[in-house]
C-alpha cells in the first residue's frame, strides 16, 4: 500500500499547517515521508470566517495537498482518517489499513470543545473545516428565506444569529455576518426588517479578543459596536436546544443559527498513553517536541503541549507556531541522518492580529501595536501572502477588491443545503 | 406569504435561463412577478462540465437570483420545490404553500431520461446541477484516491470512466477528463499508470455531435481520439451495475465512473392534464408559448414542444430557445396591458458550438462553419460575455488564463465526498 523504501520512515499524520511545512522541509532529504490527512487539500483556517459568510469561494482557502509535493519522490500522499496509534508495534491503523513508521510525527490539530454538552455539540455550528464554513453559509442564508414565508412567532429565532466566543474565530465571524446584514441584506432581501435581525457575541471573559493586548481588545469592541453587533461579556452560554440560547445571567435569546468558537482541544489519536495527554487535551511534548517518553514519536501544532516553565498553558494554538515547530523538527530530523544532536525549539512570537471588517482590524507586534485601517491593510496583506498558491492569492486579491469597491459578498448561494444528521 | 398586490400576478416556474430572462423583461412592469425556484441561484449550465472536472469553481458558474433583481419592486423571489399545479383553481402547491397566479409561466426545464432503467438512474452520474458537476468531481478523485491502495482485480473499475451520449455535455466532459488525465494525474498521481486510464464515450448514433454539421461532427470526433478519448459509436448502453457498463454489442467494460448524457426529457410539474405532454415529456405550446387550451399558462425552455410543422421535435434544448421565448412571452404581456394583440414566437437559430478541449472546438454559424483555436476562442469569448456578473466573468476569465498557461485544474479537492444514498 505504500511502497518499499531502503530510507526511514516518518509518518506525518495530518496535512494543517504542521504538517505540510513538515513534510516540505522533508522535500528531497533521505527519509520516507508518508503524509496522512482526510482530505486531499490543506486548509487554510483563518479565511473559513469569509467563506461562512460568502466572502470567498471554499475553493479558495484550500489547496490539493498532492499540488503541494509534485516531483517530491521521497513523499508519499494518503487520504485516510486515522483510526488510532500503536505504539509498541510502530504502527498507525487507517481506513485503508496499517502504516508502519520509524518516525511518527503527531500534527492532527485541534476541535471544537462543547466540555461534554450534548446538546450543544448538536446544534451549534463550528468553523474548523471547509464543510462547517459551507454549512454556515447555507444555514444563514436558508433561515433569512425560512424567514420569508415564517410564522411571526417564529421569525426572532430565525433572524437572531448568536456567536459564542470572542476569540479572532469569533469576533472574525460576527463582525462579516454584521457587514452581510448591513451591505448585502437590505438589497436581497428588502422584505425583511433589518433591524429584527440582531447579532450576538458571547463572552465569558470581560473583553473580546482575550489573547491581545488591552488596546487591541478596546478596539475591536468599539469596532464590533460600530457594526451593530451586540457584544455579551461576563457571561456565559448555558444550554442551548437548537432554538433558544440561555446564558447564564438567564438571559433567552431565541435562535436558530449558534456559532460554537469558545473552546478548542487537542484531536489527540485513540491509542497513545493516557499520561501524554495533559490540559486541553494536548499531547504533552519536550524541549525537542518529542512526546513525553517516546523518542521516535513527536507532536506540533495545536494537538501539542510545548512543556516549559515559561508556557504552563503551552504555546497560543495558531498556526505560526505550528510551522515554526514543523521547521524545527525537520531540521532534527536532518541533524539525525549527520550525526548531530537535536536542538530544542524556541518559539518566536511575531505577534497577533484580527479583524474586525471593512478597514477594521488590530495588530499587535513585538514593538508597536495599531488599529484601524492600516492594521487591515496589514491583515490582508500577510494573509495573502500565506495563502498557498498564486492561483489562490489571485482569486483571493479579486474577491477583497471586488467585495471592498461593491460592499458585495458575492458567493452566496445555498449548493447543498444544510440538513442536521 | 406573497405580498397582495393590485396589479395581475405571473408566477414563473424556474429561474433558469428562460424564467430569469423573463422576469428581468418584466422588470418593473405593470405585473406581479414571481419567480419561484428550487436554489437561490441561477446555473450557467454550459460551464459545469468545468466544475466536474476541476477547472471552475462552483460559485463562479452560478448566480444568486436575488440579485439580479435588486430594486426591481414588482419582483418577488421565493425559494422552494413546486408540487404540483391546479389549472382549475389557478393555484401552484410547494413546499412553502398555495400560491395563486393570473398567469403561469412553467419553464421547469428538463432532467436526465434513463428511460424507465432504475440500475442505471440509481448507479449513474449525470451533469445537470451543481451538486452533480461536484459529485463527479468528487467520485473521480476518490476513485483515483481509491486506486492507489486497492487491490489489482477492482484497479480497472476504478481507472475506467465512461461518458454515455456523445452530444455537447458529453464531448465536452469526455475532452476535458482526457485533459486532466493527461496533464494533471501525472503530477498528482506518479504512482499510477496513465495508460491504465480509459476515458470511453458511447454513442448510439453513427457520429459525434448529432445536432450540428458533418464537418463539427467529424472535426470533434478527431479532436477526441487527439485526446486520447475511446469513442464507440453505432452502439448503446443496455446495463449499468455501478461495475460494470455492458453495451448493446455485448462489449463489458469495468468502471465505477459512469456519466449519463443520453437523453434528457421535460420537467413537467404534477397535476397537468395528459393531453398537454407531448415526445420528451415536453409540454405542447401553440405559437404564442400557451399551453395548449390554456390561455393564461404558457411553458418555455426545454421542457416545452414548440409545435410547428417546422420542428415535429419541437426546439432544441437549449438556452438561447429559452431566452428568445421569454422575451417573446414578456413582449405578449406588455401588448397584452396596452390592449394589443399577441404577436407568435420565431425561433431565430443563431448556430451552435462545442468544445473538446485546448485549442479545440467546433462553430456552426448560419453561413460559416470553422473549428480548431480560433472556434475554442469563440466559444470562449461568447461563454464569458454570456455569463451572469462581472465577478463571474473575472473570476472565470483568470481561472481559464491559468488553467491555460500551467495545465493545470486547480480546483481539485474533494470538499464533501461523494456517497450513494
Amino acid at each position: 500500500m505504500i511502497p518499499e523504501s531502503s530510507l526511514k520512515r516518518i509518518v506525518i499524520a495530518g496535512g494543517g499547517f504542521g504538517g505540510m511545512e513538515l513534510a516540505k522541509a522533508l522535500r528531497n532529504k533521505a527519509y520516507q515521508v508518508v503524509l496522512i490527512d482526510k482530505n486531499n487539500y490543506h486548509t487554510f483556517q483563518p479565511l473559513l470566517y469569509q467563506v461562512a459568510t460568502g466572502g470567498l469561494e471554499p475553493d479558495s482557502v484550500a489547496f490539493p495537498l498532492r499540488k503541494v509535493f509534485h516531483g517530491a519522490e521521497n513523499i508519499i500522499f494518503r487520504m485516510a482518517e486515522i483510526k488510532s496509534v500503536n505504539l509498541e508495534e510502530k504502527t498507525i491503523v487507517t481506513t485503508i489499513g496499517n502504516v508502519t513508521f520509524d518516525f511518527l510525527v503527531i500534527a492532527t490539530g485541534s476541535t471544537s470543545n462543547f466540555f461534554n454538552n450534548r446538546d450543544l455539540e448538536y446544534n451549534a455550528m463550528t468553523l474548523k473545516t471547509v464543510s462547517d464554513a459551507l454549512n454556515i453559509r447555507s444555514l444563514v442564508l436558508q433561515n433569512l428565506e425560512a424567514a420569508l414565508v415564517a410564522d411571526k412567532k417564529d421569525l426572532d429565532a430565525l433572524l437572531n444569529i448568536v456567536v459564542v466566543g470572542a476569540g479572532p474565530t469569533g469576533v472574525e465571524v460576527a463582525g462579516a455576518l454584521a457587514e452581510f446584514r448591513t451591505h448585502v441584506l437590505p438589497n436581497d432581501y428588502p422584505e425583511l426588517n433589518r433591524q429584527a435581525v440582531n447579532i450576538y457575541i458571547i463572552e465569558s471573559d470581560k473583553k473580546v479578543l482575550g489573547n491581545m493586548s488591552e488596546q487591541a481588545s478596546d478596539k475591536a469592541l468599539l469596532f464590533l459596536k460600530k457594526l451593530g453587533v451586540i457584544p455579551m461579556l461576563n457571561v456565559k452560554l448555558e444550554s442551548y436546544d437548537g432554538n433558544i440560547a440561555v446564558l447564564s445571567d438567564k438571559t433567552a435569546i431565541p435562535t436558530k443559527t449558534l456559532i460554537w468558537s469558545a473552546g478548542v482541544k487537542g484531536l489527540v489519536p485513540e491509542g497513545l498513553p493516557k499520561n501524554v495527554v495533559g490540559a486541553g487535551a494536548r499531547l504533552t511534548i519536550n524541549n525537542f517536541c518529542q512526546l513525553n517518553g517516546f523518542e521516535s514519536v513527536f507532536a506540533i501544532g495545536d494537538v501539542a503541549l510545548f512543556d516549559s516553565q515559561a508556557n504552563p498553558k503551552g504555546l497560543p494554538m495558531v498556526a505560526p507556531v505550528a510551522m515554526q515547530q514543523a521547521k524545527s523538527v525537520a531540521n532534527n530530523f536532518i541533524r539525525m541522518n549527520k550525526g548531530l544532536p537535536p536542538l530544542p525549539f524556541k518559539y518566536f512570537d511575531k505577534g497577533s492580529m484580527a479583524t474586525v471588517g471593512r478597514n477594521k482590524a488590530v495588530v499587535d507586534l513585538a514593538f508597536i501595536r495599531f488599529q484601524g485601517f492600516i492594521a487591515w491593510l496589514v491583515w490582508m496583506a500577510v494573509h495573502l501572502m500565506t495563502l498557498v498558491g498564486f492561483r489562490n492569492k489571485t482569486i483571493v486579491f479579486i474577491n477583497w477588491f471586488w467585495n471592498y469597491i461593491s460592499y458585495d459578498r458575492a458567493v452566496r448561494l445555498i449548493i447543498r443545503p444544510f440538513n442536521r444528521k
